[in-house]
């Protein structure tokens, strides 16, 4: 038996009719929540502004309303925040993160086995 | 309580080492298994040759053994198989896929409750 070291598991959840929620979207949620800026966390993540903007579109057509909105105006200008559906949903996220990771620790460890194999055992 | 539907949930596990396996992956080793030819599930999958490619040899650099073949001449010529690491891994998938739908149910009925919501409850 190998030694026990940490797997990480993040979900994509499919929700239907083209919703899906994967890493990448609620990195870029937490990140938008952050900087307050969708520019900023695309440019902190590596990602075209124009991927961003899909993406979180794709968050607000999906859910109906929206996850993150754009303040017009005001102090300082324009900037981004997160609604409180797009807080509650990193917030449900990093929840079932947690669930899973805790949840599935014997299938996680068959993983590291075929990792630590040095060659398959006979068929 | 919004009627319980199903969510499909579907982990992408990150191993070490920029070793990572998701259901691209995954889906990419079950359709080689079965149509023997990496050409071909490239194309069943929409996906480029070249990314398939690099996909199967990041799983073979990642595991330091193949997780596909190919047989080279031999009746018919050519062709691509899984080994049975590939056969492994697609197998651990699955049982990691259908234990995580079956324990995070709690935790996913709250992705369900944030889609059926028309408006968000007061802060």
């Amino acid at each position: 038996m190998p030694e026990r070291r940490d797997i990480l598991l993040r979900p994509r959840l499919y929700l239907g009719e083209g919703l899906s929620i994967g890493p990448g979207k609620i990195e870029l949620l937490r990140t938008l929540g952050r900087v307050r800026s969708i520019s900023a966390a695309a440019r902190e993540l590596g990602m075209p502004y124009k991927r961003a903007w899909l993406l979180i579109d794709s968050l607000n057509q999906g859910f109906g309303r929206p996850v993150a909105e754009t303040a017009i105006g005001g102090k300082g200008g324009g900037g981004a925040r997160l609604t409180p559906l797009g807080e509650r949903l990193v917030a449900a996220y990093d929840r079932l993160q947690t669930r899973l990771n805790a949840s599935a620790r014997d299938e996680l460890a068959a993983f590291m086995a075929l990792l630590d194999e040095k060659t398959d055992p006979p068929r």
